[in-house]
């Protein structure tokens, strides 16, 4: 097969281009029953699924892997529910393609209108969650753009099984077959391949590990839209109220470690940092986190065990229950502190001073920065765009969480009464 | 020099990206200012500014460039009228950041306020005219973003002297010194190095031939914007007005053939083609045009000489007075043909029918579709913009003509009152 592998990826990847331009006529209707043909294809084929899925489980059971992939890995009725309902959430969601974004007539009498549509074609990477399959393969549908989907090789025999699914829906229905693809191999020769098509392909989505991500960005010859990791700030400044600050803190480290939009650093202003600091830090350490300071925090926190913390440490995405701390002088060293070691996605300014707030939310340069709320929010969901296909910290094209709107772009559609000069 | 040049790279680029930052807080007037006075510096220092010109000229005569290059390359006191007029056009237009483009408040009260920012660094790549430099900077400038210029050989001299003016007049105002930098070597492994530094720059736009574009996209870890090449199609539909189709598609082609707004493809639609082509191609060879055309275009123009045009001719630039024509079955035919060959820039239909108008409006995958009208107006003064950084075929970011709010992101403002969960 290996030999072949380039010329399989390849038509693949042209079947794509043609189901896109098909799928950039479909209506609204057409998407949506599509989406629901697909929901009662999961419900009315658990048992082919969970069959599948055990494959998989009995696989990285064997081959050792952790507890936590190993959950991530698993369908349950739960899941296979959760992943319907998620489509069904969509179905609701308005059509992005078609609206006019902007209407405006020349002194010419040119009429220029900007309309939003697809993108064309979506190539997703992503690593061991089957669930994805489907968030990623309905966000694209309903967008109108054609999706290339790579899972990783953990997830193989549930994803081939999703594809079917997904597969037969289509083939009930007036969209193009080939508007959503599995590539059927998990070799790395063929993803090499993929992100080589820029002829076919037009915007690469990664999701999963910093390496797969780095991996992905740096062979692709079509545009990435990523994000590499959450490196996000919580500043408390001297006008926080400290009772806020406290439920912030320990809530928007210890809720949930191993996310992107938990915070890393703990950031304290120096006139509030003996009051806020000891109790701050008892506080965490009774839900279990390991603390670490610059040499400020660590004079306060004697009564604690804190380990050093330098550039390295401010700019580590822990994903675990450690939490660096650093006082500083002013809401101005905090910015600082935040442009050098945050990585754009999502920063916090604790105050009620608003000319302090301000100055944080306008300066600071990220995704997404909040006044008196935790960067948890930072969420498709939570933004009120109904689902997300990923949170992106570059600057072009889209940034922050990441809906239907954000899979689209625009053309311009000029009407004229034959002007030429 | 050489092997001081990554370091010398890298310090100009980290530069930037602080000057970035402070540029991020320049007020509307700073930035006017600091335009004014790039104006004013043009105006008086003409003496320079031609000497040093007159260096790059005769050096390109002595190398034997060709008198278009040359005149390209030449500055005039005309052409220095025009750049400082062009930044005062770029004073009158409103300042994009900072604008609040969209504003709600989410079931638990977050505020999310969707702003307009800066990209932060723009790198420009270009090749010999002058006036670019001052073009993108100013661009640059009012958008809050700071720009690291690379300009071709030819014109280093003239580019040095501008540079020189930019850098007197923003050492004279509060905005910071290195919001504008002319990298001081033309040397290859300057930009190859450039290229690598997606740390400090979030956007490279390289403007000039489809070589210097397509070794700036195969070589940059940095997201570039672009478009390599125009073909661009004018399909003469069945219900055509005539008159309007020979005035569109003699001025579309012969007008300024080498630019990426003209036309390389007429299509035709197979009804009107015996009455339409014979006296078209009259009209086309009179001004000097050659023609070439598939089976059935050569056939009915059988008193011209008209070689042969397949699937290679059809994807050609030609940048000059060559044209090719296709007679096809129906707007359907058109659209598979413009979808097929066209590099997605321009495209236009010729018709009175709403219906088939409205099919090519909406089925046509390309950045501007006109309807009765001349691909020529895909321009950012055209569609109102004041003024354009260039034309993107990409998908991601901008479409079309780049104007000042193409040179923006937007980030996330989130007001709570608390929130953590």
């Amino acid at each position: 097969m290996s030999s072949d592998l380039p010329t399989l990826i390849e038509s693949l990847a042209q079947n794509a281009r043609k189901a896109s331009l098909a799928l950039n006529g479909a209506t609204a209707e057409e998407k949506n029953d599509a989406l629901q043909a697909i929901a009662r294809g999961l419900e009315s084929n658990r048992k082919l699924l969970l069959e599948e899925n055990q494959k998989d489980l009995t696989a990285a059971e064997k081959n050792g892997l952790p507890d936590s992939m190993i959950d991530r890995l698993r369908l349950t009725h739960e899941r296979i529910d959760a992943m319907a309902q998620g489509l069904r959430q969509l179905i609701d969601l308005p059509d992005p393609v078609g609206a006019v974004m902007e209407k405006k007539i020349r002194p010419n009498g040119l009429e220029i209108r900007k309309v939003r549509v697809p993108i064309g074609v979506i190539g997703i990477i992503y690593e061991s969650r089957p669930n994805v399959t489907i968030d990623c393969a309905g966000l694209c549908l309903k967008s109108g753009n054609a999706s290339i989907l790579r899972g990783g090789k953990e997830a193989l025999h549930s994803n081939q099984a999703l594809a079917r699914i997904i597969s037969e829906a289509l083939a009930a229905s007036p969209l193009p077959d080939d508007a959503v693809q599995l590539i059927p191999t998990v070799e790395r020769e063929a993803l090499n391949h993929l992100l080589t098509l820029d002829e076919y392909i037009h915007c690469i989505i990664p999701r999963g590990g910093e390496g797969l991500i780095r991996f992905v960005a740096e062979n692709s010859r079509i545009p990435v839209i990523k994000h590499y990791k959450g490196v996000c700030n919580l500043y408390v400044d001297a006008g926080a109220d400290l009772n806020m600050a406290m439920e912030i803190a320990v809530s928007s480290k210890c809720g949930r470690p191993g996310v992107c939009n938990a915070i890393e650093n703990l950031i304290v202003e120096k006139s509030v940092a003996e009051a806020f600091l000891p109790s701050c830090a008892k506080a965490l350490t009774e839900k279990g986190c390991v603390l670490l300071g610059d040499e400020r925090a660590r004079l306060l926190l004697e009564d604690f065990e804190v380990s050093p913390a330098g550039k390295d440490e401010f700019q580590e995405e822990f994903l675990d229950l450690r939490l660096s701390i650093a006082v500083v002088d002013s809401v101005e060293q905090a910015i600082d502190f935040v442009n050098r070691f945050g990585s754009g996605h999502s920063e916090a300014i604790l105050t009620e001073d608003r000319s302090r707030a301000e100055r944080f939310l306008n300066q600071v340069d990220a995704s997404s920065i909040y006044w008196n709320a935790s960067t948890r929010f930072t969420d498709g969901f939570e933004f009120g765009l109904g689902a997300e296909i990923g949170i992106s910290t570059d600057r072009l094209h889209a940034r922050g969480p990441m809906g239907l709107e954000e899979l689209c772009t625009y053309k311009y559609q000029i009407i004229g009464q034959g002007q030429w000069k």
